[in-house]
C-alpha cells in the first residue's frame, strides 16, 4: 500500500487488526476519521485508550467495568438471590436488553472447551462457587447451547447441585418468529424434548 | 445502557458514531479492545490522532496525505504528463490496485452536486486548473459513474477541452465477470454504445 503516506498506511493496518473489519471497511474508516473533526478524534482515542486501562472484572460477578463494582451488582434493587451464569459481558447485555430480568449475574469470561485446553481453572468459576458460600437461592444456568456451553452448564450444575441451591439451564428450543422448516434436528429434538403442557 | 459501566458505555457508543458500525459491531469492537493488550491500543489511539492531527493534501493532487507531496507525486518514475481525476483518495487506491496506470492523480474530494448544493468551487477543481497550465498530456476522468460523477465529469470537459489537452473519459459498461441477466438497462445502453470492434 505504498499510495498512501505512511501514517495512514499505519491507520487503515491498526484498524483492519479489530475483528469483523477488512482491508475495505479499514480504508473507509480510515477515510471517515481523517476528515472527523480534530475534538472528536480525539474523543474516541481517548474513549478507547482510557477505557483499556481502566477495565477490570467486577469483584462481585467478573463482568468487565471500570469500578470495583459494577452498576448491576451496585444496584440494591436487583435480586441478589438469583445469579445468571453468562459466558461474556455481551451476553450479559443480551439479556440486559430484554429489561425482564431482576436478579444479578456471574460472567465466566469463556466455556470449558477440551478442544481449545480450556478447563475449569481458566474460567471464572472459582469465583463462582465463592459467592454461592454466601446466600443464593437459585443459580441459573446461560451458557450458550454450543457444545463448549452445554459442557459448562453440565460442569457447574454436578458442581453446585449437592450445596443444594437450585440450579436451573435457560430453555433450548425453536426462536420466537423462526419457521420450523428452517431450523436443524438438534433443535427441533430438543424444542420436542423441553415441550410443556398448554 | 446502564448496565455496562461508563467508560464502556462511551467508547461503544464513540465506536457506534463511526460508519457502517452498528451497536452490536460497537459493543463487539469495544470488548475486542478491553480484552486487547494495552500496548496495542496505545498503538491503535496513537494511529488514529497521529494520523488525524498530521494529516493534509497532497500539494500536487490534493489526496490526503501526512506530507508535502503524496508518494506518488514523488515519484519521479510515473508519468507525471498524464492525470487521472478521481472524487477522492479511495478511489485513487482502487486505481493504485490494479498495478498498470502509471500516471498521477487529482483528487477532487467530492463531485458537484446542485441536489446538495456543492457547485464547482467546493471541490478541488482550481488546483486541477493551476496543474494543467504546466505540461499535461492527458487528463482522464475517473469520477464515479452516479449522477454527480458524471455532471462532474462534463464540467470538466468544457472547462478543459479548449486548452487542447486531451481529455478521456473511462469507459463504462458491463463489469468484468457480470452476467447480463442481472445488469440494469442504462448500464447495458452504456455497454452497447461503447462497443468497440474486434
Amino acid at each position: 500500500m505504498d499510495y498512501y503516506s505512511s501514517q495512514i498506511n499505519r491507520l487503515v493496518e491498526e484498524l483492519a487488526h479489530l475483528p469483523g473489519i477488512g482491508s475495505k471497511s479499514a480504508q473507509r474508516l480510515a477515510f471517515h476519521i481523517l476528515n472527523m473533526p480534530k475534538e472528536n478524534v480525539e474523543s474516541l482515542a481517548a474513549a478507547i485508550t482510557e477505557a483499556r486501562n481502566n477495565v477490570r472484572y467486577c469483584k462481585e460477578c467478573c463482568t468487565l467495568t471500570d469500578d470495583e463494582f459494577c452498576p448491576i451488582c451496585k444496584n440494591d434493587r436487583r435480586d441478589h438471590g438469583t445469579i445468571m451464569v453468562v459466558e461474556n459481558s455481551r451476553d450479559l447485555a443480551a439479556y440486559e436488553k430484554t429489561g425482564k430480568y431482576e436478579g444479578v449475574y456471574h460472567v465466566l469470561h469463556g466455556a470449558i472447551s477440551p478442544m481449545l485446553g480450556i478447563g475449569p481453572g481458566d474460567i471464572r468459576l472459582k469465583e463462582l462457587l465463592v459467592r454461592l458460600q454466601k446466600d443464593a437461592d437459585e443459580l441459573i444456568i446461560a451458557t450458550n447451547s454450543s457444545l463448549e456451553g452445554e459442557t459448562t452448564a453440565m460442569y457447574i450444575s454436578k458442581l453446585v447441585k449437592p450445596t443444594g441451591i437450585k440450579v436451573t439451564r435457560i430453555a433450548s428450543g425453536v426462536p420466537v418468529g423462526g419457521d420450523l422448516e428452517y431450523i436443524d434436528e438438534v433443535t427441533l429434538l430438543r424444542a420436542l424434548e423441553g415441550r410443556r403442557e398448554l
